[in-house]
């Protein structure tokens, strides 16, 4: 299983303390880019997806090619202003404040399936807003897949507690 | 041809007198985003490509894709302060100021062939800014491809002045 050795920890960044798990060096790696993608695929396709959303903007690398392999269509969600269509905008709380995510009111028709993609879940503000986005446009959201879980910062824990299925390809412990 | 007819054009967007392309809804179908998908695969094919770069944000969407049915690894191209590692850095100008793009110093070894994508090409200064990063790196830039092109704001012709070659799967006139 190559995921997890060829993703790269940077110390301190972006701030002390912090070790950032950084996936651009299993993406440029054809072979670690065809295993997360083949994973996700070989997970969700007798899932019925209808669409996969992909959370701005690493969301939006492999998600894209999973909807591809899937054959179904692709939607992000971005941050706030970022979409030029009508949006629907959920904000969520950081540290210090809050954030504000958007997904095209027009990009989920009620009750399809949408699979979540994102590259990470820490402490899952985004991917529950994200899914709170999904649901208010009527999708039935099938799971939250990641290629890397921070278990000990909580976020899975946190979206299974709301009635979220989640899903990481790999972890990192002592985060 | 359902790409150029998927995509939705939003007027005054982000600015009076800019008629914006907005891909979400072709991506967002997924026949249009399969067509998109071959279509540069089957151009590609035969080019011995060794890595896809793809430019923040919407070039992760279809380059990730493209990337992974050529069965090579995917570069992002970002802006200024998101790549975690050691960067190189271009800056180019804005109407008013200057912008950066930046790279992995890693990402790419000398005499790799790379194709670079973006989701559209205005006056073509993103663009240009990755191609100077590829080519420091000592990457072979094979083509830059765009879903979208603007003839009329010269970014492609900009693009082939400077002895890059260009192609885009649908054009825009007018803008």
């Amino acid at each position: 299983m190559p995921i997890k050795s060829l993703i790269r920890t940077i110390p301190d960044y972006p701030k002390p303390g912090v070790q950032f798990r950084d996936i651009t060096t299993l993406l440029k790696d054809a072979t670690g880019l065809r295993h997360v993608v083949d994973a996700l695929v070989a997970r969700y396709s007798d899932a019925a997806v209808d669409k996969v959303v992909g959370i701005e903007s690493r969301g939006f690398i492999v998600g894209a090619a999973v909807a591809y392999e899937l054959g179904v269509g692709f939607v992000p969600v971005r941050k706030k202003g970022k979409l030029p269509g009508e949006v629907l905008g959920h904000d969520y709380a950081l540290e210090y404040g809050t954030d504000r995510v958007e997904i095209h009111s027009d990009a989920i028709s009620p009750n399809e399936n949408i699979l979540l993609l994102d590259d990470l879940i820490a402490t899952g503000g985004t991917a529950e807003a994200a899914a709170v986005l999904i649901e208010k446009l009527g999708g039935n959201l099938i799971e939250c897949a990641f290629i890397i879980g921070l278990p000990d910062l909580g976020g899975e824990q946190k979206l299974r507690t709301l009635g979220y299925k989640t899903f990481s390809l790999c972890e990192f412990e002592g985060d």
